[in-house]
């Protein structure tokens, strides 16, 4: 599923199961996580409200982020490439932001080669990932 | 300055001293650090490449981000708010992404409120770093 922003799926797994698969599937792209947010946790502590959970992995593929910054300084604004995971009722949803909107905001189609790597990797992420209906 | 996506200054400050400054006035803001990134050391790493000094930090308004989430799921693909620290010969640059992307990848506009209210904070966050020949 193509959001205007995103590349997204809606899978069955609960969690800590669809991070740990998409976890997965990023490592085989050669993508790592930098940075962990736990949303729902992060604003019980500061406000005090309750969310479903909610994380947001920031990925990163280093010899991709090392090309587009050689390309364009400021493209840090818009690394790592953000991938999330919440609940959604019975559903888990797991997106990334999808790397064609780097081209996109930065206006620089010196950005488009490895933007469109970063997004057949992610693609293939979101393809890869477990589906309702899917399992055999 | 203003850049397709990004708030932007340059300072005579060092890095350190630069970030130190963004920092402060980024929790005079509201806003907090969720995640750092030292690009740079992650880079040579990974790839054994030396880059200039480079940072990314994610810059959080748990109320905004609340507000912004309660009207856009998707919008933890955009959060937190990078603020990039990077060395540029003998300046450092600063630069933060505008929230006005936000709505603009989203095409919500129930968003423009919360997006309006972090870009001003991060406006007068860019307006406030000491700047070239503005020492008194």
């Amino acid at each position: 599923m193509k959001t205007a922003y995103g590349l997204k799926v809606r899978t069955p797994l609960g969690m800590a199961e669809a991070e740990a698969e998409v976890r997965e599937l990023l490592a085989g792209e050669g993508f790592g996580i930098l940075t962990e947010i736990d949303v729902a946790a992060t604003l019980h502590e500061k406000l005090g409200i309750t969310r479903s959970p909610y994380r947001i992995l920031g990925a990163c593929n280093p010899q991709l982020a090392s090309e587009a910054l050689d390309k364009e300084a400021d493209v840090g604004l818009l690394l790592p490439c953000n991938v999330i995971v919440y609940q959604d009722g019975e559903e888990t949803v797991v997106a990334a932001l999808d790397p064609a909107t780097m081209v996109h905001l930065t206006d620089n189609p010196a950005l488009a080669q490895v933007a469109g790597e970063a997004r057949s990797s992610l693609e293939r992420v979101i393809d890869a990932m477990p589906k309702e209906g899917a399992d055999a």
